[in-house]
């Protein structure tokens, strides 16, 4: 999968899209995107965990995280206008990857919070990958690296989260 | 993501997981590789539904395909040996994320054949990519296409096989 530098780039990169993925457990709440709105299955577009403060919160923070990863790193980025937009799409890809997420989970009948392996730790990742591409891309071994271990940062990060009390349940 | 072409030969390099991976719904059954042993929290395993035919039945229409390929295509895979190789690492890769899957989901108290959003559609895809790429690899745009589309051809696929009656539930 390459050399232990570009893996470490590889989490460099993908940076942005943890943050605003974790960002709305602390900035979350108040009122839901789906507007309490049903679809025609008569249950909840996205549900109540899914709100409007959380989106801009995380999107915020995620763009945020990249200005400071500029100023770490500028070479990696070339230039400022590039490290924002790749932070800013990494970012709203992966909050628009839970959302989607949260639609397919209220179709299958699943409650709010309640756990989908496999979707709650790929689908925000792979949703960021794919709207940060025309910015900037990995190579495929520093991709097929992050698809593999994200599940296992995933769930660290949330047992992490749910021990220390910002999370009710540890996924 | 690149031209029409390259994300046809996406799902051409990826062909042998995808028929790995629906192959046990035809040769399946017999018995299962756990051997009905159980894990500490008292549940099985990998549980009925993976089976040593399943396993290897699976691996071999997996490389069979490869052979198939080749004699269509020989220049995708350079010589014989390359795309036989390629072939049993995507299939043996595919079925492997496959029982990893099974694990999790046992461990999850999920009983057999239900569905986990996400892990069912990705999880043998990133497996076999995975496995296969030391010895060919695609592009990165190829990879994240073939992460998006993966879990609709996966949809679409059970649930012909639902109307079939070759699966006893749509997923």
């Amino acid at each position: 999968m390459g050399s232990l530098s570009s893996l470490i780039w590889a989490f460099w990169y993908i940076l942005p899209a943890y943050f605003a993925n974790a960002s709305p457990v602390l900035v979350g709440g108040g009122r839901p995107i789906d507007g309490g709105r049903t679809w025609r299955d008569g249950r909840r577009l996205f549900g109540d965990g899914k709100t409007w403060r959380g989106l801009i919160g995380g999107v915020s923070i995620g763009t945020l995280v990249g200005v400071v990863q500029y100023r770490l790193t500028p070479s990696f980025y070339g230039d400022f206008r590039t490290a924002v937009l790749l932070a800013f799409l990494l970012s709203f890809g992966a909050l628009l990857g839970d959302l989607v997420g949260s639609f397919f989970k209220r179709r299958a009948d699943l409650p709010r919070g309640a756990p989908a392996i496999g979707l709650d730790q790929l689908g925000f990742l792979i949703s960021a990958l794919a709207l940060a591409y025309p910015v900037k891309t990995l190579s495929s071994g520093q991709i097929i690296f992050l698809l593999v271990v994200s599940p296992f940062v995933h769930w660290g990060a949330n047992y992490f989260a749910y021990k220390m009390g910002w999370k009710s349940v540890p996924w």
